[in-house]
């Protein structure tokens, strides 16, 4: 097992509670992918219900709506990111990759306690 | 409500699944404050079993223990953090600050999407 497997999983509490992690980002990706928020939830072992709640969760957070929906004839709508939607994402991904940048020599020193470590102790000044 | 609200919470992956996030370094801490595992699990509302299972967790995935127990009469024992533990503490807090300070331009923007923004809006170049 290597020790460079260590990533950060960002989360980031937004006011009234609202934990804004990976699961949201995944979802808001899947919606884009999918086109539609049943399939985005399928797609991700998710029930629909529970995709709808995060939505509901995104859009009371910010200032407009993440997702728009479209009606269709029998049910045949859709759904697709709005513009807040897709900075959203590029915000998370962009503080996600900072967050690996800036944490590195974090990383290693936990990954040096971690269990399974075959290599030599390394010279650790501080 | 204010927009400098905005904070992270890191959660690492550990190998094989094991997540190290915010909820088991606070039980670290309460462990350390009231050198007992049961103590510390009454002071965060969770159950004593559950906070074996998140020790035992954390066990698994360091090259050794984070809690050591003392074994005591009638079953007034004891549990205090190994140097394990406290670096475990002394990282995670390291990463969590440098965090905080390296994503401050990416909490600013989430900011910026959120509701209840009163500001004008801010020129963004990029």
């Amino acid at each position: 097992m290597s020790k460079t497997d260590l990533k950060i999983r960002l989360k980031i509490e937004l006011p009234d509670g609202v934990r804004l992690g990976y699961g949201k980002i995944d979802l808001l990706r899947a919606i884009d992918r999918e086109q539609s928020i049943s399939a985005a939830a399928r797609s991700m072992g998710m029930s629909y219900r529970r995709a709808w709640m995060l939505l509901e969760e995104l859009n009371r957070s910010f200032a407009s709506p993440v997702v728009e929906t479209r009606m269709g004839g029998a049910g045949r709508g859709g759904a697709s990111l709005t513009g807040t939607g897709m900075r959203i994402i590029a915000i998370y991904d962009d503080a996600q990759t900072r967050a690996n940048e800036a944490l590195a020599d974090q990383l290693r020193k936990l990954a040096d306690e971690l269990a399974g470590d075959v290599s030599p102790p390394t010279e650790e000044g501080s």
